[in-house]
């Protein structure tokens, strides 16, 4: 295990705004990207947190992400809109598009908006848990770069492409799902890169295609999709409905992150809100959910297993245990941080004392 | 492998049809039932055809299914319906359903349509194909009777509860997407008991959490999720999104259709149908869809593979295979409906000669 130092999320946040101020966003942007970003580390998904941020800076600085994005909202029939991201941080649309479903599901029950010319959104529990603040039910389709191949083929075709969704629970947790096409998120295997440790076998092929627990090779090579074949069709689903249907890049055309620079990605991502007032009262759904929770927690369990729990709320455990005990960055991530703070004259991110 | 007869679809359809209408049904959804059952024969998912027959006949004689429902469609709101299925065979309401989101979505881009008090609909993606017949883009969600366990568990809670969807094609295949969330159908374990064959590891556990081979145990068992915690994730989404919201049974509420007839199932569906041009032209998304095509065609194939094929490809290969030499049926399948004709004073289903 890499030393690892503890900083307070306020402490992060600060830090991360400064830094996206300094490539020229607005300070209420810089604040969102950054507030969105300790959020994933807040969560334990520490692979779509400030480690990020000297990739998205250096985009920011090639220009190939807009710091000052124009963004449109078109309404394109009763429930559906479609947000231009004019490059911008992904995670910018992203919460315009999902406020404008919402809205659009207050009167027509259902809202979908799509969203092209984006760029990387982050985490997407980020906006089925901003979805479950205005009680709405939300799923959020996102493509991405080739990481996984189409069933059948052997390169990297469609995106880790992450499904998101969520469901507001009553009183106990809201039902919250973010998972990527690989086995496991192509970030944590970036991360695993970083940290210099191995990852498990079955995960990815190197780019020769031959199987590798090397997290540097595997990051060059092709991910491995969950559940075999299942993975790869939900992927292919991600990346027509995501990609091709709102008018994004598609079929291996988004861009690397972190190896093109060529021009900018053009992601495309979807949205759905729904409310979940359509088939009873408000108050039966919660009651509901609150009975399948009940029902959940009296489950015979796996060996091993002290508690069964709601998808999400092991992350909100994690939450709250972070929120008090500040968020554990690794000793690279922090001299990361550190670096971009004198690169960009900024004063360093402070850890708790 | 057992001994296979050939039937013409024509005549497994003739079959079914008068074999639901000795049951009780209008001739006209008799006709529907039927040639649902044999599309999935026809495609090659002989575990959701003309097989499952004797379980279908046995629901509606004992009452559990009503064979003269009054379906209820109730509009919700702009974009949103509920049908209350009053316990009909699950395919009527659902195709009512699937047509019924497909009408909001003509006005408003997307159509959402919940059913409650439904019961088993057969092969998901016959609404999938449903919905690219009139050129939508569909979701199709449902639960059904425990079959896995909640991650963390160890008895069967949440269903198989497919996912299904459709994207249609330009001149290319359209894509079809039908999952059910255990690492195979609970059908093909249900299939392979009846030939008295046995299963893979790694598919199922039996009723005392144990791991096994023989399909006739792990049917009375529990099966492994698809991808292990992202299948249980999945699953946990179709039982709240398909049976809490829209009012039907859920949390291990829906009764087993083979070993359970204390009381109808009340199982439920949701639907989503998508306007394919609503962020472009339809001829612009179709041809999107054929340059997807083209791509994977020209994609390095793993070893092994002769065609990367769009998901639903295959079956369509399949059902012109077998409309043009017939549908295989093993010997047992073939025993049963010729029991099953005697019992109701049915002519037996006619082999091809």
């Amino acid at each position: 295990m890499p030393a690892t130092i503890q900083f307070a999320a306020s402490s992060l946040v600060e830090f991360a705004s400064a830094a996206f101020a300094s490539a020229g966003l607005p300070q209420t942007d810089a604040r969102v990207v950054a507030s969105d970003l300790v959020r994933a580390n807040l969560r334990g998904l520490d692979s779509h947190g400030v480690s990020r941020m000297p990739m998205y800076l250096e985009r920011l600085d090639r220009g190939l992400v807009n710091s000052r994005p124009q963004m449109q909202v078109t309404k394109v029939a009763g429930a559906v809109a479609h947000v231009d991201a004019d490059n911008a941080m992904g995670f910018l649309p992203s919460h315009l598009a999902m406020d404008t479903a919402m809205d659009l599901a207050a009167d027509a029950g259902i809202g979908l908006v799509g969203v092209s010319r984006s760029t990387h959104f982050g985490m997407g529990a980020l906006y089925a848990l901003q979805a479950i603040e205005r009680n709405y039910i939300s799923m959020i389709f996102t493509n991405s770069s080739p990481a996984i191949a189409m069933w059948g083929g052997r390169s990297a075709f469609l995106g880790a492409s992450p499904i998101a969704a969520g469901i507001p629970g009553g009183t106990s947790a809201p039902f919250v799902m973010d998972m990527a096409m690989t086995v496991i998120a192509r970030g944590k295997i970036r991360l695993a890169a970083m940290r210099g440790e191995p990852i498990a076998e079955g995960l990815a092929l190197d780019a020769d295609g031959q199987p590798t627990t090397d997290a540097a090779k595997a990051f060059e090579g092709v991910c491995l999709p969950f559940g075999g074949v299942k993975g790869s069709v939900l992927g292919t689903m991600m990346d027509l409905l995501a990609g091709a249907f709102t008018g994004a890049n598609f079929g291996g055309d988004v861009k690397s992150l972190y190896f093109d620079h060529s021009e900018p990605q053009n992601v495309g991502h979807l949205f759905f809100a729904i409310r979940p007032d359509l088939f009873m009262a408000l108050t039966d759904f919660q009651a509901r959910m609150d009975e399948f929770n009940r029902r959940i927690k009296s489950l015979p369990r796996a060996a091993g297993v002290d508690e069964v729990l709601m998808p999400g709320e092991p992350e909100v455990r994690t939450e709250a245990l972070r929120r008090a005990q500040g968020i554990p960055l690794t000793d690279n991530v922090v001299a990361d941080l550190d670096a971009l703070a004198r690169d960009r004259g900024l004063a360093p991110a402070r850890p708790m004392t």
